[in-house]
């Protein structure tokens, strides 16, 4: 893919990538490594860093001083608060100290993390190497998130715990009784299903 | 306002607001947006960002990596410690994504925060948006703070806890048995009043 | 010292300090001051801080924007991850402020933080000032460490505790019942001894 047209570039940002999608900005004092690769319509904020070999999809936002390494892959509409901290390694030492050669030597210390389509991450929160972010979870600012993330969870503290569902629209679903419930800004009707919540069919809307 | 005289501002620093107090310093790679308005006698370390629509005060610190959004407004006299993280936003979705596209078209997902004269927040703490933050309180390092924070008090912890009172010097507030306080810097004196501290009066010191 | 040869700066870094050691790297939008001092063989990352009288040794990793302040003091094979925060006051004020003139006025406000040979600390790891992090210690990511730390522990949480021992390899020690242990990476032995874990000599293996 060649870097399309209607990109804006801050004149102080180095993009080195040929792999930006359309109307993607990015600005100042970012860093795009040449093999990194961008969808169309992301905000990169300033001081953000896209290593060699991460991949993000397309109207991604990544708020100033996000650092996204190689191993970390952010699905389409995925938001990134301001000073996420992603991590790739488990066991982290100088990779030229004598002690720790052997083990970078190979790629193997490389664990994936995954953030799935439409998941916002809250400032600050620490994901740890490995992880998989479920779609449209949440996971709130100054989490750590050391396991994976339902979809749709709302996840807080250190280690994160689940503390609720939210729907695509961001908000906090509201419960009856019954496990049945709404999303107070787009009005739609949900209920918990297998662990997780399914939306509720407006034609099968509850009678009762 | 223009831009006073007697600043200084750092070569690779880019500083587009008119509106730079006399005196003020601004490091390198720091960004202060045309819209944002910035006191006198402030110091703006490296790899800071000041969006437009924020306000910081006269005599403010800023160490590096701070970012203070749209929102935010700093009274005199403020320390922000290096990586300390604002918000504005209760429940951020990437603002192109389908879902979210609706509640960004309006300015009230914008919440703001305020933090008063002469209060200290510790490196990476945390503010939750729509926050005041009192007059020389003093919030802990990698606290998140998640309500208002009282006039003076101490705070630590995640969510962030009350844990003693401090005077504008920083010193914490040493109490005796009857509610009243010292500060071992300044010598000055304190005691407790309508769920806060009060200055007493040197004329009126205690004689017990 | 001169700057040796051998060492790559990127053309947007600006380091002023001609205390760098040979074959060290720094990336863009890093900034090393005129009396830094930084040893051989590190590496370091994009929008990287290091203060004018902070201490760097040989070998170190110092992941993306990390600050290290006057008063910090980092042995050689030291890994900083991402985001890691060091500190230097433990009273922290805007120094220009009428309270806190005096205070700043002399330098005993700076306190200094050390962490010792080929420890490493996690991603956002918030290091309170004052504290001494031991050899080959693991800090975990997100931990506030606010006292010091034996040398091979692994600390986690906030504040930090420690919740297990590590090798110089960074492995997690894995301990039989008599309380000697093995590191899975290097397959080295290790006993508790004197509130810590010392290697057991190879010739010195336990028969049973």
């Amino acid at each position: 893919m060649k870097r399309e047209a209607g990109n804006f570039i801050h004149p102080l940002a180095l993009v080195e990538s040929l792999s930006v999608g359309s109307k993607t900005r990015v600005w100042a004092f970012a860093h795009i490594m040449p093999k990194a690769r961008l969808g169309r319509e992301c905000n990169v904020g300033e001081h953000v860093f896209i290593e060699d070999g991460a991949i993000v999809g397309n109207r991604v936002t990544l708020k100033n001083g996000v650092m996204v390494w190689r191993g970390v892959r952010l699905e389409d509409d995925v938001f990134v608060g301001p000073g996420v901290l992603f991590t790739n390694d488990l066991l982290p030492r100088s990779p030229r100290s004598p002690w720790a050669k052997k083990r970078y030597s190979a790629t193997s210390w490389c664990l994936r993390t995954q953030v799935k389509k439409g998941a916002s991450l809250g400032a600050g929160a620490i994901i740890m190497p490995g992880v998989c972010i479920g779609r449209f979870a949440m996971v709130g600012a100054g989490a750590v998130v050391t396991r994976n993330v339902p979809d749709h969870a709302q996840v807080l503290g250190c280690p994160a715990e689940r503390t609720g569902w939210v729907s695509p629209a961001g908000a906090k679903l509201l419960f009856d009784d019954y496990g049945f419930a709404v999303c107070p800004i787009t009005n739609t009707h949900w209920r918990v299903q297998d662990n997780g919540i399914r939306p509720v069919a407006s034609k099968k809307k509850r009678h009762c």
